[in-house]
């Protein structure tokens, strides 16, 4: 490891200075709809130049003299500053307009977006200018676009929690040489995410969204991240709209280079992905389940019962968190169902949070083989993905990510309980914030928010989103004395 | 692997015959109780005679045929179903004497006893006939008894879950040579064990027991069950009585091999293992914590509070599950600790269940390293213990051990929710069965019990009563097809 004196402080400071002007002209994407609607638009223009002023000078008095070379360690600190730094600067609209004069509550709204989780404090979301709703939308897109080239490039390279394996032994970049260099495999993902973006937002246009509506929904969607315009999220649009979001939810919590294969004809490929098949039957079959109990015991008529739970199911595998019904009024194992879903997430190198799907799948075939392994103690009996053997080594990594979550879900439930929070909200709020996924259960639940929750407590989740986005490895990983150590 | 013709099935029925043997000489015991209280034994000589003839009608039947070679295999069949059969056979004296009528309810008591779970469906206990009593508690003194040859003996062999590392890499029989052989270990720890048996039986006759409650209590203790004569549990008792239990509950908890080493002297050692000193630590700082805010949010006397949080602490650890205060009455955050401690367990080669704290103490450093093994990629850094290095296939099957127990637990409180319990109640009923702790939170909380389940779920509990009591992979093997295929 190079020294403290040997980190590259430069190098770092322009990374994060471009993705700040970056950011700056994004805050002004929102001028129009702020200008149409209210009639002015200080808020995002001042925003907006702060922002962007500051990332440019950053940006430029480093251009020359940065040594570009950039090491693991300077990818561990860019990561997780880029996220803590941009949603520093990205409370300014919500401060500056006043739609959220408190600090506190602005950042928890703005890492709730950024990290593409979708937990709010705004008790009415409707009385809050649209150009602001419009930029706290923008940041789940933006968030979107950082984690596909996060789960594509960066934490492959990085060996998070068995995240190699998504490079090295899935049909993916590396393998099947998508493209050999990084930037291009991460522009044509971005291509993809991009024409999802029109897609949804004409296809939502053509259900009877305004535009603004459309666009704020499209970008909670696609990045999986369920902040929405409305107080009741997605419950009062028609049917056809909470079908197209989910069907939209389904693709953004697919690995996006599985979209890049289909576009080009290769279905076979796609079929023969295990964790592909396994998100598509964990989907149908709790959906099912849901179904079923929601027709026979709650008298709901079929269709809404199937769309209810198939919007519900979606919503939360993908870490989404939008919803179209109060799950926590239905049956007790319904919500329990629910609740165990939140430890899903998405697929690997989609824009979903969470655990992973894949991480899961490799988890229960680990664990039916250790029975296998005990009664054949001699053989080498490898866990098998898509037909190909995955090292031990890479298992041991699942599990350690597996159970450092696990030990931090539980560590954050009695943090919780300790800012007075009951059980189940306690529960709850960890568990959405950390799966990024939003809505969670108790107080926290589909109708309630984060409004009531302490001080403290919103830091802290706001840790725990952090944490949660950045495959808690990356972020951890600064807090050790031998990162630091020479 | 052995074809199922090839398995020894007279060695292993000769074995179960000359167990029930001795289960129908302990049925026996409680007459001299029976006779005193009641005037009347016929129930448990009825059942003694019936369950001691079958067994040695089958022990003698195959003693003079029986191939005296068993291997692994035959060893995972005998261990789960002597579980099994002992505790059919065991229900007989409630089924007899009609104390507990209903056979679901009776195989729910008894496995319960066996497991040392103390799990009770039993509503009014003192209406119970002594001698039965006297019965429901020596069943916790048998499951003791087993879990100690199980632990010290069978597991390591079997290579369960890193039980090996037990044998293998701590200060135990085989490493330290306590003694060669497998029987002669057993005996040893027997005789501590019956040796605490002796010692916390005369310090409570002394604190004012009866020789009926204080032998009970001694049972429930020494084996981590849990079983009481009252229906308060220990909350009517005396504060001396409740320190000796709280003491021997302690040691109960703690590794038996540790208590040979400091009988003979050998303190260095003890201290030296650092599960051990983990152990204490987290008794006492959760102690503290829980004493500290009793205190002062509760105003509790100091006293008062020191004793119900310390005893509540030692008992849910040691998985015993005694109660003398009502933890759900205590602050959220509180019980939330309490809910906690309940995925400890026990010191391995301890008569505690549950996940057991040496593999928590593994896994706690297996996730603070694997940061370290990310800064340094290239280095091998093991985890220590007791200043050891452990193996790494043995780091990863504790990881396994652990997903899988997590995994079952979130299958049970779903399955629980099925049967129409509250989360609460669901995710307390699997955690307190397959830890083998008895009271849980919710409806089977320390004031409650396991009466109003249904029955369905009164065997899906007895079911993680068996798992959790015998490290989940001796029973699971058991159900898959490549155990028996040839």
């Amino acid at each position: 490891m190079r020294s403290w004196s040997d980190l590259n402080i430069k190098a770092i400071i322009q990374i994060i200075g471009f993705l700040l002007l970056i950011e700056g002209l994004f805050m002004l994407t929102g001028m129009p709809f702020s200008l149409y609607y209210c009639g002015k638009c200080y808020a995002l223009l001042i925003s907006g130049l702060i922002t962007g002023s500051i990332g440019a000078i950053l940006w430029l008095s480093m251009r020359k003299r940065a040594d570009k070379t950039i090491g693991k360690r300077e990818g561990y600190i860019i990561v997780t500053f880029t996220w803590i730094i941009i949603s520093l600067f990205g409370t300014l609209p919500f401060i500056i307009s006043g739609a959220i004069p408190n600090f506190t509550d602005a950042f928890f709204e703005t890492i709730s977006g950024f990290t593409t989780t979708g937990a709010t404090i705004l008790i009415d979301i409707e009385s809050v200018p649209k150009g602001i709703l419009f930029w706290r939308s923008m940041t789940h897109w933006i968030g979107g676009m950082g984690i596909i080239v996060l789960s594509v490039a960066i934490l492959p390279i990085l060996g998070i929690g068995g995240m190699q394996l998504y490079a090295a032994e899935m049909p993916g970049p590396t393998k099947d040489k998508l493209h050999p260099r990084i930037t291009q495999t991460a522009k044509r993902l971005w291509g993809i995410y991009v024409l999802f973006t029109i897609v949804e937002t004409v296809l939502l246009l053509s259900g009877g969204m305004s535009l603004f509506d459309a666009l704020c929904h499209t970008f909670g969607t696609v990045a999986t991240g369920g902040f929405s315009t409305q107080n009741s999220s997605i419950a009062e649009f028609s049917p056809y709209i909470q079908y197209v979001i989910i069907v939209f939810m389904f693709l953004a919590g697919t690995n996006f280079t599985l979209h890049y294969f289909l576009l080009h004809g290769q279905f076979k490929k796609v079929w023969k992905n295990e964790e592909y098949r396994y998100y598509i039957y964990l989907i149908l079959i709790t959906g099912a389940i849901i179904t079923g109990i929601l027709t026979f015991l709650d008298n709901d008529p079929f269709e809404k019962a199937f769309r209810d739970a198939l919007f519900q199911v979606v919503s939360i595998i993908t870490t989404t968190g939008y919803i179209t019904d109060d799950y926590l009024l239905w049956p007790n194992m319904l919500w329990i169902i629910i609740l165990l879903l939140m430890f899903v997430g998405g697929m690997a190198g989609s824009t979903g949070g969470g655990i992973k799907v894949v991480r899961q799948l490799l988890l229960f075939k680990n664990s039916s083989l250790e029975l296998k392994r005990l009664i054949h103690p001699q053989a080498i009996i490898p866990v098998r993905l898509s037909g190909k053997a995955v090292s031990q080594d890479i298992i041991f990594k699942v599990m350690a990510f597996f159970l450092l979550y696990i030990i931090i879900f539980a560590f954050g439930t009695l943090v919780m309980s300790f800012m007075g929070l009951d059980f189940e909200s306690a529960l709850g709020s960890a568990a959405a914030t950390l799966g990024n996924i939003g809505p969670g259960i108790g107080m926290v639940g589909p109708v309630g928010n984060y409004a009531e929750i302490p001080v403290a407590g919103k830091w802290f989740l706001s840790f725990l989103m952090l944490l949660g986005r950045l495959e808690l490895f990356t972020v951890l990983i600064l807090m050790t004395a031998a990162f630091w150590k020479k």
